[in-house]
Formats: structure tokens, sequence, C-alpha cells
């Protein structure tokens, strides 16, 4: 008797159609076995499921097919699902039957050891091995939260450009492109665009790549990177620190609803993200200084910080693991920061500014007030030595109906490592760019 | 006896708060009215809402306050709302309180007729106008509707890069940047770095800005602009064109639903669309060509085109005209085609790709199936005089288990034009950046 039609599934699902005959359709991820039994461990991007195949069951040619397969061979395999509380997933395939799709013979990527560079050379195929797919997944459901998240409280995603005629903090980061005939940069931020669109719209975000020819080669940095910008009229600090533990709480709360297996391949305890998901303590710059140098004094740790300075990694780190939890710290010293925030009425000399320090990870939010008066800003691109041309368009924003606003950024990859527990922000992001690659 | 304080409230939701006592925090878009009575339109980017003044209500000052502001003048208003079928919304403001939060004089747009030079020179003020409002909404509205299609159908976002060191499709439209020395290109596509993901995870979509430096001068082109790019492993072209389908027809049963304000704003009548979300015609080119040419002979209409050709403007106009609906053309002449296109096994002069053209717009998306063979797509690379060293990585995905894949690209502002009835592109993205503007 012919067997039904299978049904094509893929394998996340597998458990729901236990007992039911299938087609799964993917690649070899590994196998194992001897005589007369064999493991394939098949892999379709949604999951990784074991297939038993037997010999007595396929017959001689498909054994000896599925015997000689190469590390990622393309392969459709037929067969019954079997749930099996033991397997990767819960179930298992009973093979039927085998059809090799597209061979692959001295597959580069093997299970010893590669050197990153060699991984980085071959990102195009490094992206299917286990730890990686899960990380491209998670990097999906990140941005699944990012946005879900500002479109329930009302924000439109309104994008601000690529190409820019002017920089937004000082030009010495920045990609150049001739632009007909002109010279013209790529974006760092879409932060001023975004002023203008939230002076339409109210409340609204861009979501895209921004670029920094930064020189730095530290496991933090990218040349191209995607970036969450929202933007709030009619909004203060409080506003913006509310906004930012909303969005990095509800993020969490997405990855451990929907991305419990990707956590599991990543070898992440759910239980580290569930503890972030706790309120934030909200502290002014000085009163975490404070305990900064008490910690020093006290021989805790060792740094060079001093009051009036950023944070360097070890600050961050101590602070991490003192909180346990994203710290927001508020009312910077204005000397450091940019041009366009604004300073705290009651003392001139703070920035109304707010960084989110997360555990392990450091800086992940940073976001400010921004100036709204025409004349303070005026001066402010004056002092900054910047060309008031060029901000022509965003002092209009001051000049027309001009309303308090603010807005943070987060970085995609950023978050990504962080909640992931993968240090490297070159492995969260599907074709990494740095200093010293472009390839593939 | 004291006000209660008022809620805050977005002008969407003022219906929903009938009799209620809130604040209203926006800009004035228009005022009129005479005597004792003021009619204030207060716009807040989620809608537009008369505020009406009453000299009796506000007091003396205040009423003075009213009738002096110029437009665009950022205010808070407090009242009672009251709804009112004839108010536009459904609901009014009965104003009991105004303050001024940021004056605005002599403010550019006005009602008189401004020319489109004008009108991009002050983009970030011109959003703010009813019509440009709408249509950032509408824009974000079908980015929703394309993630929400994809994701539901088990696709994953892997965003590809934007620098690249390869061309796709021929080096005479691509910006160039300086990338530490080496000559490096933004990206025309996401496309092959898109199959890379695909042989990763299976079903995948990358979304985000691609570049073209394009000379054209039409109103469709644009120098930036978003395109969606899913892509599939084990699908030829019935899969693609499924999916292109079902992907379009998702976004407008989406803009029905939740953007009936934003059509009306723009005088769009939804029955437009209503009758596009209807099975798409599936032709082959060679029955659409014979189609063009019996049309011709009968005079009902003048074309240049000829079998083999690709559609021009009045082959793709009088298409539309006569389906009423978008129309999907499969199987094209291959030599015009790009290189990565699989031919047709039964007939390898033709490629198999699938453009859909929706009427007045022409066309919307341009899909295929991929050549999955090593050795064939070899040669099609030196027939296109294409280095084969940039596409080496591209190669190793027809080496190491290579599938039949397929897939499509889809621009954004090119649907948002042709769905919201605007023919102009440039004001269907944000910050539009032409052969001649990158201004503000």
């Amino acid at each position: 008797m012919a067997d039904p039609a299978p049904l094509d599934v893929r394998i996340q699902d597998l458990l729901r159609h236990d007992g039911q005959f299938v087609r799964l359709r993917g690649w070899l991820y590994n196998a194992r076995g001897k005589g007369r039994l064999l493991f394939l461990l098949l892999r379709d991007g949604s999951g990784i499921c074991q297939a038993v195949v037997l010999r007595d069951a396929v017959g001689e040619e498909a054994f000896a097919l599925a015997r000689g397969l190469g590390q990622e061979s393309s392969l459709e395999l037929t067969g019954t699902v079997a749930a099996d509380p033991r397997a990767p997933g819960g179930a298992e395939l009973k093979v039927k039957g085998i059809r090799l799709v597209g061979p692959s013979r001295d597959y580069p990527i093997t299970k010893k050891e590669h050197g990153p560079g060699f991984l980085m050379d071959h990102r195009h195929l490094w992206l299917r091995s286990r730890r990686q797919m899960a990380l491209l997944r998670l990097r999906h459901r990140v941005i699944q939260a990012f946005r879900s998240y500002l479109d329930g409280e009302g924000f439109y995603c309104v994008d601000s450009p690529m190409f820019t005629p002017n920089a937004c903090e000082g030009t010495s980061t920045l990609f150049r492109t001739d632009y007909f005939g002109e010279e013209a940069y790529l974006t760092q931020s879409g932060q001023l665009y975004a002023e203008a669109s939230a002076m339409a719209l109210g409340r609204v975000y861009c979501f895209g790549p921004v670029f920094r020819a930064e020189k730095s080669k530290t496991r933090r940095h990218l040349t191209e990177f995607w970036m969450l910008e929202p933007e709030i009229a009619f909004a203060g600090l409080d506003e913006v620190c509310d906004l930012a533990e909303g969005l990095v709480r509800h993020t969490i709360r997405h990855l451990l609803a929907t991305g419990a297996d990707d956590l599991a391949d990543l070898d992440r305890d759910p239980e580290v993200l569930r503890a972030w998901d706790a309120e934030f303590p909200r502290l002014r710059y000085a009163e975490v200084a404070e305990m900064l140098m008490a910690w020093q004094a006290e021989g805790r740790y060792e740094s060079e910080f001093r009051p009036g300075d950023d944070l360097g990694a070890p600050d961050e780190t101590i602070l991490g693991e003192h909180f346990g939890r994203p710290l927001m710290i508020t009312h910077w010293p204005a000397e450091t920061k940019a041009f366009y925030m604004k300073r705290d009425p009651e003392d001139p000399s703070l920035a109304l500014g707010v960084d989110v320090i997360a555990p392990v990870a450091g800086e992940i939010v940073g976001g400010s007030v921004r100036e709204d008066d025409l004349e303070t800003l005026r001066r402010r691109i004056a002092e900054h030595d910047l060309p008031e041309d060029a901000f022509a368009w965003y002092l209009d924003l001051r000049r027309f109906g001009s309303v308090p606003h603010a807005g943070f950024g987060i970085g995609l990859e950023r978050t990504v490592s962080w909640l992931s527990g993968v240090p490297h922000v070159r492995e969260c992001i599907p074709f990494p760019r740095t200093l010293q690659r472009i390839y593939p």
C-alpha cells in the first residue's frame, strides 16, 4: 500500500504532528550511528531534529546514501513523527525515505575549533551553526519587541535619512560619499531628523542602520549597526526614563515568552534575564560618583574614575554587580555632552541626559532632553564650532512651535549581545562590518 | 471650585473620553472665528481636533492670546470633550484653559500654493501638513503590515549589510565610499545576503535602506529608499508568487482596517483598495506580449513595445486598466534579466522571474527563482563580466547543500505611493534624497 502524501512541516512544529507522516526539508547538521542504525541531525532554520534511519526501514540503497552524506548536504526526509521526551525538541522522525537535494563535500566549518578570522571569512556559512542561528533568531525577536512596544505606546515609525549633509557629533568618525559631485555623509544617528518628525507626529521612532568610521577594535564596535531612536514631544527626563525602562523590560519579557529555545541553544539561563525585569534604580551622576569614590577608598575596586569623568569599564562593571539589574544615571556633567542636550534649569552645569548601564554589558541606552530654546541652541552650536548653516532646518524646530521633547537611542546589536550573553557584537549582526572587515 | 486635574489624552482617543476634562498638547493647525467665538484646529500627530474657545469661558486675557496665535504655535488646551458627529473626528473640545508653549511667527508654509522645491526645502516643516502626516502614518502601517505578515508566515528578519565589496547588478549606479583606505559600495539590494541567510534559517527577509546613484529625475526615483526582500529556501515560482500576493493583499487589508482616517485625509476612496484585494491573475510574459500586440493592432493604444522588450509605461497602464487589479507576469525573456535568475528547464530562453504590475503604479514587485547550480552560476557570472572573486562566498551557497530557492523585492515607498494614490515617491519617505536633493 502506498504511503499517503506527506505533510510539509517545519521542525519547530514537529510535536504538533505526533504520529503523522511528514516531510522535512533542511540540511544535515551532524550524523552518528553504526551497523544498521543512523541518527541524522537535520536543521531547517526553525530547529534541529533527530531523524532515526534504520536500514531495514529505508532499504539498502537509501541507507548507503544516508551513511555517505557530508555535513550540510541538503535533504528531504519523509517519515513518521514520534514524540520522545529524550529527543531534542521533544520529538524525532522515524525515517521512511531520503532524497538528496544538494550534496556537500568538505564543508569548511567542522567540529574542531576555528579561529575568529576563519569563521568571519566564512560568515555566510557560519550562520548555519546552532549558536549563530539562535543569535539571528534572538535578534529577530528583539526587533519585534522594540517595534511592538513602541507601536503599542502610540509611536509611529518615521525613518531618518542615511545620507546627510551635516554631522551630529563631529566629523572625525564619518563615512563620506561622493553624492553627484557634492560631499555627503552617512548618518551616525537619526535623532535630529526624529526630532523634526516628532514635531509632526508627536511620538515617533526611527530604526535603521547608522555608521561610525571608528578605528576602535573592541568587541563592542561595528562600523555599521542598527539603532532604535524614539523621540517624544511634550516630554522630559521622567518620560524618557519611563519609556526606556518599559522598552527594555518588554524586550526581556518578549524573549522569555518566545525565545526559550534560542536561549537554551545559547546556554543562557532565563533566570538571569528574569532578574533584570525589575524596576531600574534611577540615580543622579553625583550620587553614582560618590559611591564609586567611596568604593575606591574602601579598596573594593580600582579605577581611574574621578567625579566629572565619564564612566569606564571597571566602573560600569562594579555598578552592574552592585545593583544586579540595569541602572539609570541622570544629570550628567554638561561639558562632555552633545550640543543638543538641555541643561538642568536648577543647575546649568548639569545636562538632562540619561544613560542606562546594564550588568556585564555596560551602557545600552543613551538619552536626553533636547534643548528647545532657539537662542540657547544657537549659542551651543557656535560653542561647539558647528556650522550654523547646516543646522538651519534644525533650528527651525525651535522657531515654529518649539516644545519640550526628549528621546534616546538603543543599539540593537549591543542589546542582543547583552541579553544573549554573547560578548562580541560582531556575532550579533548577520554580516558584521568592522575596521578590518567588509567581506563577505 | 477647582477643576480636577485634567487627563492627558491624544486626539485619536478623544471620542473615548466624551464628557471628561482633558488636556491636549499640540500645534495650532488653523484658526477661524469672530466676535466672542474662536475655532482652533489643534493637531498632535495622532489627529486634528476642533477646539471651541468662547471668550466668556476662558476670560478676556486667554481669549486675546488665542486670537493672536500664529500657525504652528505649540499649545496646551484644557477643556471638556463633547461628542459631535459634525466635528472632524466626531468630537470637539470645549476649551477652559489655554497655555502657549512655544510661539510661532511667519510660519513659512501657508494656505497658499507652494512650489515643490520650496516645500522640499522645508520638508522638516512640511511634514506637519495634514496630507504629509497622513502619508507618514500610512508608511508606518505598511511597514507594520510587511513585518507582521512575514512574521506570521514563519519568516525571520535577518538584515543584509549596507557596506558591500561587490555589486549585484552592475557598478554604474553605485555609491562609493572610502572604507579605511579601501573602496566599498553602498548596497543596491540585500538579496544575495538574504540567500545566505535563507540557507541558515529557511525563511528570511531583510528590510532596510538601499541606494541607487541613478541620474533619473522621474517621480518614481529616489537615491535612497527602503526595500523588503523575503527569501525562501526549498521554493520555486509558485511559492514566491503566493507569498507576494499574500503580502500585498495583507497590506491592503491592514490599511483598510487601521488606516481609514489616513486614507480619508488623503482623499483616497477605500473602495479602490478593496477592489485590489482579489486573486491576482498570473500570466506568462508570452501571453502578455500577445495581448499587447493585439491591442496595438486594434488601435486600442500606442506603444513601442515588441515581443522580447521590457514593458514600458503605456503597456503597464493598459494592463492595469484591463485587469483592474495587480497582475503577475512570469517566464520573462532571459537575456534582459539578472545573472542570478534561474532559467526555465523547459525553455532555457526564459527566466523564472515574476513582476507584479499594479494598476496606475506599474511594477511594485520583482522576484525570481535563483540559479542553484554551481557550474551554471559560474558560467553566468563570467558571461555578465562580473568578477568571480567577489562572488566566491555566494558560489559557496551552491557548493554546500544547495537548494531550490526564490524570493522577491518590494519597494516600501513605491507601495505607499501606489496605495495612497500620491504619485510622487518623494512624498512617501520622510526625508527624500534625489539627484538634486540631500537637504534637509
